[in-house]
């Protein structure tokens, strides 16, 4: 936590992380930039935009406000949406017995070398080991069905309706499904920063299989026992993380509207002799007016910092629109509202200000999902051989491939590309096929190809 | 989870939990009694309403559809209540280091037999076990302050106006409070048939103890830093089952319609010659209308269950409102309207269904607060000395006593009532304190009493 950053701040004490100090006096800045140094960019953005605070325990962090606030934005609409589907709610246990764990095989293979496992019970030794759940397949017995792909269709509004980020619809292959599961359906997004996939949600389709395992079975309509068909999905916080790398700049976070638990910060810019009441009340207003208005709107009136370190702090945080109200404005009756996508500025009369506020916000929506598409689609490499595959693969590219679809061939490009930078897998096979003709052949092994399947490097 | 109760219930196999099988030819039916055992007649009435299923590791349990849909509720209203006092949401790790654990002494006191290990990961032991956090005020380092008595009106509200529970507000005593806070609030509940208090939720004023220990500070208006005061509280699904020990009788739970997931319940009676058509469709638009004028109502349309088996299945679910819709209603242009809290019946008008139910879900959420309230003043017993003391214990009494609120003489209490039901011990000392005339002395010392005290066995 950066404990000069807001008046309210509170710096930790014992956690043993970085402390960064900012002096207030200075302008907030980034060290890093997103092309020179990707990683230390987004630790760097996720950090002092105040989304997440790192924590002393590996692969662990704590998630602030400014995270939190996107996260219930998205549940919102997923919940809703599920409800709809006539999804029923349950709540499990974290904890489940080696016994109940290890009776999927294939599925707990999958898992096994990341199990937390619970042996003391304060200073008592427990009777036997209690797994911390990994995933919730061996214990929880009944799902819906046939909702896998409705379920997926939500995953992509969630990535580019809401978090305006570009992702590819398919299935996995044999090697890269959920362990124990029939198959898996995904979302897939690209940085193409760092020339890497990512997941962005999985919908798995279990098949009978862990009905069988564990019996469970229903009563169906002719009153006869059978086993049910499962399905499960999951969608995270790495969403999140997924929205940073896209849109993030040099400056700092860039939130797509729809997401943005601030969209519009409003900062009075006081001058030398002119009515800062004046000033102040204007601003009230207008953060007023555009609550009402259904718009997040909030004003930083804060006396201790100067506009122009405001300016860098709400730019760091992302918030889509930032207006400001000085002396000239207060007599123009007018607002200058700033774009946080592409740093345009414009004076807008008061009178048309929550229509212009509408207009702008919904521009930024779509010009964050197009921009990022338009970046995604320029790195997308149809390739058909070998050389051009490891070319596209130095190339950072998003490499679409005619594929045999045989597990041996996967393992054999995972053995060939191995390195530094880590090897390449299939991402997905998309369910937007492009032509596929007669006699085409495997990329990597000659034989008819299949299908076309993303390949690369992922996250 | 009793399988064949519901046409779409699946029967777990692994788990080790008992399995109950009810032939659906015959009536749903409670084994136990609430005066009977009380003990057993709670696990029954939790498991068979479907409300939970019992897991195979002690201290855990599977929270089903119908409980989570309670809870949803609760946290629909308490959630819309702090947004409005503007807190924020964090999300916190699931682990922490024994280290930042050990910080708090007497904190770590009170919860350190309790705290589960975590030791390794996968086959490989961990460095340095990481503790599951039993609870959250050595790693959480910033809370909002002066929000103890606003919070501990919500639980109030959530117990009272929610799930119809009469509680009482007041201050824990010093060997009750929080481990290493300031002073603790509650607000407590009782159960008549147990004569045991049970407290509903805390909020605590952990004042600047934490932030000593942690070094949480803040920057003031006047730019200099200062130690943080700090609050702490939390409420859970115990609400729920204190809600289900108040009003559940020997037919099984009995719901608040602020909570039931169902409010009403829609059974259509078939005649042998009836038009069975007809009276689907009345029913169906019955459920329509009120579902458009927002009662939660639902239509039990199974056709392999009688109605008076579903008349037994949704009493034990606890539904507050049963309408049966047969032939002779049909004619009549009427329905036939069940109340579950006292079995009274009524038949009425189609044409003034949603305002009859409306009245009718509104007495039954009074009338179980009410009477509740009388059951539990009934219990409250004044007492002034050891004798009365004794008595009223005996007699399962809600004990108000006038106290000296010395720790020394609690612990004394505690030992002279130790037995079999265990001990007696403070609940709390209510904000709402009957007169206390000067001279009055502690029941227990003999000193001079300070305040009034509720006493008595506890959950």
């Amino acid at each position: 936590m950066s404990t000069s950053k807001g008046g309210g701040g509170a710096g930790g004490g014992g956690g043993g992380k970085k402390k960064k100090e900012v002096k207030k006096e200075t302008k907030l800045g980034m060290a890093y930039k997103k092309d020179d140094n990707f990683g230390e960019w987004y630790s760097e953005v996720v950090v002092n935009s105040e989304m997440i605070e790192y924590y002393d325990i590996s692969g662990c962090y704590i998630l602030r406000p400014w995270a939190m606030e996107i996260w219930e934005l998205l549940k919102e609409f997923f919940d809703a949406e599920i409800k709809k589907l006539k999804l029923k709610p349950y709540y499990f246990p974290l904890f489940v017995t080696e016994n109940v764990l290890q009776k999927e095989k294939d599925h707990i293979e999958g898992f096994a070398p990341e199990v937390a496992w619970v042996t003391k019970s304060g200073k008592s030794d427990l009777e036997a080991p209690i797994a911390i759940r990994p995933t919730s397949e061996t214990v929880i017995r009944l799902w819906q069905c046939h909702q896998v792909l409705q379920i997926l269709e939500l995953y992509r509004r969630i990535y580019e309706e809401f978090l305006a980020v570009p992702v590819s619809k398919g299935r996995k292959s044999e090697m890269e499904k959920f362990a124990g599961g029939l198959y898996t359906t995904s979302v897939e997004a690209f940085i193409p920063n760092t020339g890497r996939g990512i997941q962005g949600a999985t919908s798995h389709c279990l098949g009978q299989n862990f009905a069988k395992m564990f019996d469970i079975t229903f009563e169906n309509e002719k009153g006869e026992r059978s086993m049910v068909w499962q399905n499960s999905w999951a969608y995270t916080t790495r969403s999140i993380g997924v929205m940073v790398m896209t849109h993030g700049d040099d400056k700092g976070l860039v939130l797509p509207p729809k997401v943005a638990p601030i969209q519009v910060i409003v900062i009075p810019v006081p001058f030398k002799d002119a009515d800062t009441t004046a000033i102040k009340g204007a601003c009230e207003s207008t953060v007023y007016t555009l609550n009402q208005a259904g718009v997040r709107a909030d004003l930083d009136a804060r006396e201790n910092y100067s506009p122009g370190w405001k300016y860098s702090q709400w730019e760091m945080k992302g918030v889509p629109l930032r207006i400001e109200i000085g002396p000239k404005d207060l007599a123009n009756k007018q607002v200058r509202i700033v774009r946080r996508d592409n740093g345009t500025k414009v004076d807008i009369p008061s009178t048309d200000l929550v229509e212009q506020v509408r207009v702008l916000l919904d521009g930024i929506q779509v010009n964050l999902l197009e921009t990022a598409k338009q970046k995604r689609d320029a790195c997308i490499a149809p390739i058909s051989t070998w050389s051009e595959f490891t070319e596209a693969l130095n190339d950072k590219k998003l490499i679409l491939a005619p594929w045999c679809d045989e597990e041996e061939v996967e393992k054999d490009v995972k053995a060939r590309t191995k390195g530094e930078l880590g090897a390449a897998k299939t991402l997905c096979t998309p369910f937007d096929q492009p032509d596929l003709p007669s006699g085409t052949v495997c990329f990597a092994s000659g034989k008819p190809a299949t299908k076309w399947s993303f390949w690369g490097r992922s996250y």
